[in-house]
């Protein structure tokens, strides 16, 4: 069953990345950071996958939001040190989404 | 080092999805998609991971391109077997690219 997401305007962030190895200490700052991004205004989900490379996507409200996540105190310091330890190197995309929907199975 | 990416106004599709299990024939499926999606005009580049989600993110030069690769006849046909065969759900998120940049590292 396909329908409609209700995220026409909201924002995504793509944070595409490719770690060093070893890259010790990054999954705990990971969890960590998307705990603290669950508690930010206007966050509105996240999901992560990674294999060669790390994909995480997160949804925000509006540009505001992104911006005052990007910004923020505790996420300035990981960046910090992802860029120093963890990151090979890593691309953001900060975009406005357009069209949503989703497909559920019905088995 | 950080610099802008050349991808302001460029599209992203980010989908997301869960795979049944088993999901017979799936990767070999999402391989020659994703051959096919670099033929097609208007395509950038794609980046993929797995987890438990899976996350695969294509770039467009603009929304004709998009919707030509949705409606593009193979991947129709994989989309339809997708839905009957493999996919336990997926979304899709059709966005518009506003900022991007990279950073990668010095050592």
């Amino acid at each position: 069953m396909h329908k409609n997401l209700d995220r026409r305007d909201h924002y995504a962030v793509i944070f595409t990345s490719k770690l060093k190895h070893p890259a010790h200490g990054y999954e705990e700052m990971a969890f960590q950071m998307e705990e603290l991004a669950k508690k930010q205004p206007g966050f509105l989900g996240v999901e992560s996958a990674r294999s060669d490379l790390g994909i995480t996507v997160s949804y925000w409200t509006d540009q505001e939001a992104v911006k005052n996540w990007k910004e923020q105190l505790e996420h300035l310091k990981a960046q910090e040190l992802g860029k120093s330890k963890w990151y090979d190197w890593y691309k953001v995309h900060v975009c406005k989404i357009e069209r949503a929907y989703q497909f559920t199975s019905t088995d």
